[in-house]
């Protein structure tokens, strides 16, 4: 298993812009308004729009929010988030 | 797309669990002390241990630099977390 000595990502932006990129298609693809996944995930509407710009930096917790509110698995909300 | 109406996992303690028991299995497969892991991540040993017992609620990044740590990608981290 080859370890990367890296120990950080060089960008972590990218990957919360990914994150977003994830959580807007996949919203848009079950005609889910934010505010409607919100309301599913007990967090705030401006919330959701912040995470989808990628201007958020999500707790386990609430990425299992999001990924439970829109009824998918969570590897599938953070997929290629770290490519 | 069967959408769930509840809106919060029920147990996010579980999940938490669940994701500092893969992260302790995976890291001693490498043999690689809870030290080793912090350093190449840039995270204190006292968090990675914490995490390992569930009692932390990892960000994003925070997950993503123990993956990159692991020289593993992150949807093995998080495997099964949210079962």
């Amino acid at each position: 298993m080859p370890i990367n000595n890296s120990t950080h990502i060089a960008n972590y932006d990218s990957a919360l812009r990914a994150l977003g990129d994830n959580l807007k298609r996949i919203r848009r693809q079950f005609s889910i308004s934010q505010e409607q996944l919100a309301e599913r995930c007990g967090l705030h509407r401006t919330y959701v729009g912040a995470v989808e710009r990628g201007e958020r930096n999500p707790s386990l917790t609430s990425l299992l929010r999001l990924s439970h509110g829109l009824g998918i698995p969570l590897s599938e909300l953070v997929y290629g988030v770290d490519q």
